[in-house]
């Protein structure tokens, strides 16, 4: 889409604009790439064939013809680009044409490519060759990014010499879509799959979706919540599973398995047992039964997500079986057939008495988990949320991580804002996922990061990744708001390769996205990786988290999950707040992590500030490492941060004219809406601290 | 129903059971009513024909002869009952028959009735004469309570005399039924008018709530909810009309008007107009048209209930029109029918920023209606709820009422339990409703209570009345709480009679429902009497009200209203709670009250301590005429009224074997669901205080 038809512009395109480049810029490419060399193939090289074609002729105004034959005899020599072309082939078929080395050939990795400049006689030839045609799925779309940002000038495409592989296994998507239609915690519109408690026919938006994901690494998927309700728990039946397979069909031609999330129960709900016990030979019968069936209509299925004994899902528990038990039972039916169980850690008891502190939520799912490490079986994974509490803006790492060496991991990730705005606020994650992704467990010494422990290199294992809780919905941008696109990139890059840099990654999308022109590169970028910071600072201070409405969980109410049964307390009384955590004086939650974080988490003087209310308990007259008091921290961040949003209006609004108005005017008023709320948010957050402590503002700025 | 089928007993018959009369108390009521002069009728006096037979039959094992002859020749002398009849009359008949003096038929109020023993020769006749069929209807159902209870003895009948007549011309219940068969507010399950869009067909349900209605007195209902969203528009369009007119037929056989819920924007919405300007003569012809045309269908409609300008309603705001200009246009299309508009004061800021102190949603009422005093026609009523604010355990009187004095006037009551436990926890409210009803305004000096200025007597009106919203669904026993059935047979004998005592209300209830065993009657009537305090002391204190959780409005929740938008404020912080709502220091609103009370509630030291923190802002060590400290009473009732919540279920299970198994057990779960739940109230209270203030329990109870 060119920015002249730019009012109507929704960002529905995301990342894969393809805008035409800059005659400067397309010239070197159009000389490389008018000829494709590639045999015409179905299936994933079919994709590759047809994303290359439609969007090199998009950048480059060409229509670039695709031939079987890598010579160029029938070209004059002094045609431009004669003799060159951009050859797409697998690794096998490359080293036969005698452009890879067979070595080089054999040692690549399935999902892994090669983007190398070669010269064979007088053809020269940009080589792009995957492991398999997945791979070349990924080494397309990394070629189509670099033309797309414009890095492949003539000097570039001279000397090309790329390799890239995933680091993870998995590389994830959940979506939380009941078939009604409705998302779980979505806030950009309805399902894409379901409505009104069927698959929606037309499929368009699916496959427009499958682009996005494979464009950035996603290699599965699970379509529907892992709250599965009566409606959803059919989809494993032969009633619903044509319908599961056409959707099936769609994600393999663009490399992504299609899992399931199932209910425990769905042997009583589904299959008329009067039981669902894991070791009733007649469950684990019907579950083999349903496993067969399911990959005889989808040969390539990935397996199931499972949510189970949490917040009031059935689950093993209630036939006196652990996880182990119950992830095993589905894993032996699944494993005939290369399926996979994930199996969520998201376990705690869900009916905690407010008045008893000495139950700890935060303690729960290393509890139940670690007693288990060595039980499950190799085709399982635990899925462990990056935090011991759920996805709040601010949380330790999760002590699982580093708690569990004998057993499959990944990481969840939640892409969906629930408690960081919403897509109503800007709040760009990927430096968060960041810290949680670098976090040094120490569980096997130094270096024994999070990224490590889920890609499964840690401690040698077969299989690990990570997950993101899908942001999408049938919104005409997708996301909801245009930049929470973001995100979602964001995490298929850093899934894709933990180790790329926040700040690689945000250059990426915004020119993706946005255009090269510097100012507003930069602008945006700055914007992007201020924004967590920034919807820290004016909610929840210093780690304590969930000051959230009940429920929505949109706004700020201080006292609102204080009196509940979730397990979600700051404590705060006339003299002081957080939640005593350490093993000498709490709960003892922090002799879960290994030294040096257990002893650093345990000591007052040595917790980092940014979570001191999460381990501590401390009066509002305690000091931080910055210096401030505790209360004097937050009435500053509060007034900053509030300004600071509506600082992100006044840095949006000078890129006006640098960028469509469509687009320019839908971030404009997410952004203005986020800046009135910050205000509330600065406002009740204060006023709660300075109505309970008593203590004035040292600036005294306006406290209500 | 008697009590052998006791354990299936749900309660639906409510306060007309006609149990079986023991043989000793049947006797004499057997000699006077084993035959009942009244010639049959169609209408009015068709159902007053029913009801005496049927209940008659059922209190004495009769079957009562009916005759249209008043003469007992045919009575052989020796016959027990020989001579004796209970004659059913008009006052006009009666007159005619020579039983009453035609000074005394001529001056029968309409709805009004006579109970009295007379001679006419041989012939002794216990007459119920009527000022009309309704008067009749009312009178049969007074005297078959009177019968039920047990007071017609041999000596009681040998003497009757009574005469009596309703004190309000309006006595009316609200529903908030919506058509989808939602009901806002409800708390008995779902509408008994409506489902799924349209009006349920099987009317058996609505026919006998018609007969507990007329037995209490009422003589008009709306059956759709005052928030009339687009659905219910359409009930006063020729498409829904006959439906309507169908339940106005059944309510018509019981004295009852139907009168409907309208949406102000409706000449929009379902006329197609393009404004709904009440100055707008295309919208003052499509009212008038309308209304002929209900008035076609359903000859005695009573007229419209209006929520405009009211929390997002629409109203005559929209078009810079004010208050009267809507309900006058209302009014005269009704006026040539005899249809009335009845317009509520409901109305006030819901976009209050919390921030600001100066607005004053308790002032609101008052500064919309007071200025427009006289300016509506003579059949408007203004509808207003009973305190400034909304239905909360205790408020001041509204100072609307004294406020206007050339307007007629309703009181809105909330029978159903919104803010007074939902029908989960036992609230009896007559003891409130009578607070109510006796508090002297001082508007045209002593004397000037609520009751007179609702009956319209005290500045001379037409008509007035006692409005209350339905606590009434589709449950079996009609209000989900069996007791609550109590709160619906209270308002109805109150809105006859506001002179009424709670304590002869409450025994009269009991004995109809529970029978006359002295013990049970003593221990239910004291539980009902006490539960509005237990209540209180449980909950939200001093007045301030709006501890609850938004939205649903159950269960605690301190700061659930302190920062939203509806004006629901307290105040606290570690000094002192409040609101002050002063001339001198605060928001002027007692300035509203006429002498004494805007000087009583003025001074802190006069304001009583149940209203002490709705009229001022004090510190908690602030000593109230009690003697204790605002805290110490915070804690002290908080304790007490948990226990006392605890002692309900004692004093309940004390009955066992006394009430049937099926009434006893459903009455047992629900109150120790409430005994369970004011602990919860009680520890969320006591702790959110002692964290916020920091000072101690004097007696050193566990705080958590």
């Amino acid at each position: 889409m060119s920015v002249a038809n730019a009012t109507s512009d929704t960002g529905y395109d995301a990342w894969l604009r393809y805008d035409r480049l800059p005659a400067g810029q397309a010239e070197a490419l159009i000389g490389w790439c008018s000829r494709i060399v590639m045999p015409e193939r179905e299936g994933m090289l079919g994709t590759v064939r047809r994303e290359l074609t439609a969007a090199l002729a998009s950048l480059l105004g060409i229509e670039p013809v695709v031939t079987d034959v890598l010579d160029a005899d029938a070209d004059a020599a002094d045609t431009p680009g004669a003799g060159r072309a951009l050859v797409v082939a697998t690794a096998e078929r490359a080293a036969g044409l005698g452009l890879l080395a067979g070595e080089e050939a054999g040692a690549l990795h399935a999902d892994g490519f090669v983007i190398r400049t070669v010269r064979r006689g007088d053809v020269r030839a940009v080589l792009l060759a995957g492991g398999t045609a997945r791979g070349l799925l990924y080494g397309a779309f990394h070629f189509l990014r670099l033309a797309s940002i414009g890095s492949l000038n003539d000097r570039a495409l001279e000397q090309l010499d790329i390799a890239d592989r995933p680091r993870n296994p998995l590389r994830m998507i959940n979506h939380w879509d009941n078939m009604d239609g409705s998302i779980e915690r979505g806030y950009a519109g309805k399902s894409i799959f379901f409505r009104d408690g069927k698959f929606i026919a037309d499929k368009t938006r699916v496959r427009d979706y499958a682009r996005l994901l494979v464009s950035i690494g996603i290699n599965a998927l699970t379509i529907n919540n892992v709250n599965v309700h009566e409606t959803e728990t059919k989809l494993i039946t032969d009633e619903l599973l044509p319908d599961v397979a056409a959707t099936a069909d769609i994600f393999r031609e663009y490399g992504i398995r299609l899992m399931l999330s199932i209910n425990f129960a769905a042997p009583i709900q589904a299959g008329g047992l009067p039981t669902a016990d894991p070791l009733d030979p007649a469950v684990r019968a019907w579950w083999r039964e349903r496993a067969a069936a399911i990959f005889r209509r989808i040969p390539d299925f990935g397996g199931f997500l499972v949510k189970a004994d949490s917040e009031f899902r059935p689950g093993p528990f209630t036939y006196g079986r652990d996880h182990a038990d119950g992830a095993n039972m589905l894993a032996e039916a699944l494993e005939p057939f290369g399926g996979i169980v994930i199996w969520r850690c998201f376990v705690y008891n869900c009916l905690q008495d407010w008045r008893d502190r000495t139950t700890d939520r935060a303690k729960a799912a290393y509890d139940h988990f670690v007693p288990l490490d060595g039980r499950f079986k190799d085709n399982v994974l635990l899925q462990i949320k990056n935090g011991p509490m759920d996805f709040q803006v601010r949380e330790p790492v999760s002590p699982l991580f580093g708690g569990l060496t004998r057993t499959n991991q990944m990481l969840e990730l939640q892409i969906t804002q629930e408690y960081t705005g919403q897509q109503r606020h800007l709040c760009y994650l990927v430096p968060q996922w960041k810290e949680v992704l670098d976090f040094d467990t120490y569980a096997c010494g130094e270096g024994t990061t999070v990224a490590r422990i889920a890609s499964g290199s840690a401690f040698g294992r077969e299989t690990g990744g990570i997950a993101g809780v899908s942001n999408i919905g049938d919104d005409p941008n997708w996301t909801g708001h245009l930049l929470a696109q973001a995100n979602l990139y964001g995490f298929g890059r850093l899934a894709w390769n933990p180790e790329l840099s926040a700040e690689d990654i945000t250059d990426e999308w915004v020119r993706l996205t946005f255009g090269g022109d510097p100012e507003t590169v930069r602008t945006i970028a700055e914007m992007l990786l201020d924004s967590w910071r920034i919807y820290e600072n004016y909610t929840a201070p210093l780690g304590v988290g969930w000051m959230v409405n009940p429920g929505h969980h949109y706004g700020p109410n201080v006292d609102g999950y204080e009196y509940s049964k979730w397990g979600t307390y700051h404590f705060a009384d006339c003299r002081g707040i957080g939640v005593d955590r350490t093993v000498k004086t709490g709960t003892g939650f922090t002799a879960q992590y290994h030294k040096p974080h257990s002893e650093i988490y345990e000591s007052l003087e040595q917790c980092p500030d940014e979570l001191l209310l999460f381990f501590h308990h401390v009066p509002y007259t305690h000091r931080l490492h910055s210096g401030k008091t505790v209360i004097q921290h937050i009435y500053d961040t509060h007034f900053e941060g509030a300004e600071q949003a509506r600082g992100l209006v006044a840095r949006w609004s000078g890129l006006k004219g640098r960028i469509d108005a469509g687009r320019f005017l839908q971030v404009l008023r997410r952004l203005e809406e986020q800046a009135e709320h910050a205000k509330e948010w600065r406002d009740v957050i204060n006023t709660y601290f300075w109505r309970k402590s008593g203590i004035p503002d040292a600036r005294g700025r306006k406290i209500y």
